[in-house]
């Protein structure tokens, strides 16, 4: 068998450490710095010919820094004569612009799908990309692992009893990842019917299900001004939810998003680490679980040519 | 004929609107914002239905925003149905990393040419790439201008005296631009024999060929910390120089280029508007030169399916 390696760029290096340490292996010798005026100069410091090189990268913001970051580094992996070239994305960039919403708009993650083949990426490893139908904007193979195992666990945890627990999509585009966590949690659903106006911008209609007297979980994929979210507790609240927690996988919490998660009826949020968290979104509010077991897991089991979809079966 | 329509994108917008008014004719109207992520937001709002649409955006700093920038332009212009896609890119930003130096480095310059023709590009117009064989990196069609002639008929409007002027290449890659410059200017030639340390560093050695008594002008193609052309500038001087000028098509001007020039003995910096200097780098010694009738020819050009490289015979 060839030699497994893998390298962290800049936008999560401490979740590609934990990768590494689940693995028992040290992360790969590279350099990714800046040239003075700015342009992303890579070095790799250690020989990787033959290997199965996979290389741990969010396109988290700032995105258009960490996807050419990625791109560079694909490439100067590919010419250094790697036997695979494996990106490990939990974060996909860009995930939400994945169809004409109006004419003449580009499909930017059909973008990224083609320029990381362009630079060389024989494989991806995603997490709960928005739209599942991403995996069809690539034509070289793709593992999509779900956070909704771990996620579900947290909640298992803490002990609610299950008949009191209903887990609610804050859209109906998210229902089919809310079915899956209550039947994790044996739970009901329920699904906030809203209207968006325009992006960023929330805004909820009626609750389809029965929450009165009930913990609510709020589910989604992404959090990113937490308009959505924030306005779903307080409707969920008004409809009689007795307690309302909300989860995501991706913490974007671009703009007002802390502040309106501090100020709303949500009792915690919890979040993956797929996105690094800055200092200034850290809150007593936001529990951060580790996504670095189960990337670690598919990161192994590609290697060994095993299954990736029994993770979560 | 089909239309002809220009977008200018973020990097240098003083410029694209330069060339419209050069050709008569208004710029496209789009917009091209960030989402609160920071995520790149395009759309174009007019039809460009079976037009020749050309694309005008530099990728200076910063490099990897304004890259992203036009790659998705690109997509969202071939995804209007564009006849033909022309990226115009008076500055080719990562030109510099044209070649592995070392072991295990990634080709950008190599990368970028395959992203844009990925992307949907089907022709670029670029202006004094930093090695012309960046042009054997496109399979698409490429045309390659080049400011020598506009640089040099500024320099024959001051006045001086023929037989006084030596035109300076600062290193041997520069020579053949140097001798483009001084067969216009009917000037000798000299050549700094220089050694550099590392990046953004540079070392004087010697000076080949006469230049005691006389008006040296330095020639390069880019500037970027400027000190190369800081430190050949004293050598000219040193060697017997009775004034030094200096010149180029790309002022990236970054770190402490600004105060290195200001403080150098260089009398006055010849630099063109391929990049768009921000306030903090305008400087009493610079002189900007306008690429913008060059640029609108060239695109007349190929809208015409005419030869653009009778523009500098
Ligand atoms: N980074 C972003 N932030 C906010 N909205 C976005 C972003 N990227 C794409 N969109 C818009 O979000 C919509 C898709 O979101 P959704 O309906 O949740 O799938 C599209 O209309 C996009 O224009
Ligand atoms: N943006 C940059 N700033 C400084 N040096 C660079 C940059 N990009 C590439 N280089 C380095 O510059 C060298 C090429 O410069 P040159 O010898 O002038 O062609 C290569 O060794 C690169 O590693």
């Amino acid at each position: 068998n060839s030699q497994l390696k893998i390298f962290s760029l800049n936008s999560n290096n401490p979740l590609a450490q934990e990768i590494a340490q689940e693995m028992g292996v040290e992360l790969g010798r590279s350099s990714v710095k800046h040239f003075s005026d700015g342009e992303v100069q890579i070095s790799i410091e250690e020989s990787i010919r033959g290997c199965d090189v996979f290389i741990v990268q969010s396109t988290s913001a700032p995105v258009n820094e960490h996807l050419m970051e990625l791109l560079i580094m694909v490439d100067a992996v590919k010419r250094a004569s790697a036997r695979t070239v494996n990106v490990v994305m939990p974060y996909y960039g860009y995930a939400r612009q994945d169809r004409k919403a109006k004419a003449r708009e580009p499909i930017t993650a059909k973008l990224v799908a083609n320029l990381l083949e362009t630079a060389g990426a024989t494989r991806v490893i995603v997490l709960d990309l928005h739209a599942p139908q991403i995996q069809g904007f690539f034509d070289i193979l793709i593992d999509h692992l779900m956070a909704v195992p771990l996620l579900s666990d947290y909640f298992k945890s803490k002990g609610i009893p299950e008949d009191q627990i209903v887990v609610v999509s804050p859209d109906h585009g998210g229902v089919t990842r809310a079915r899956k966590m209550a039947e994790r949690l044996k739970a009901p659903i329920a699904i906030i019917d809203k209207r968006r106006p325009k992006p960023n911008v929330a805004e909820v209609m009626n609750i389809v299900g029965n929450v009165d007297g009930k913990v609510a979980i709020l589910i989604d994929d992404i959090i990113d001004t937490a308009g959505t979210i924030t306005i779903g507790a307080d409707a969920l609240r008004a409809a009689g939810a007795k307690e309302v927690y909300a989860c995501c996988s991706h913490p974007v919490l671009s703009g007002p998003a802390i502040d309106r998660i501090e100020n709303s009826s949500i009792k915690e949020l919890v979040v993956t680490n797929t996105i690094q968290l800055s200092e200034e979104k850290k809150s007593p509010k936001i529990t951060e679980l580790s996504v670095a077991k189960l990337m670690a897991d598919a990161i192994s089991r590609v290697y060994e040519n095993k299954s990736v979809s029994t993770l979560f079966d």
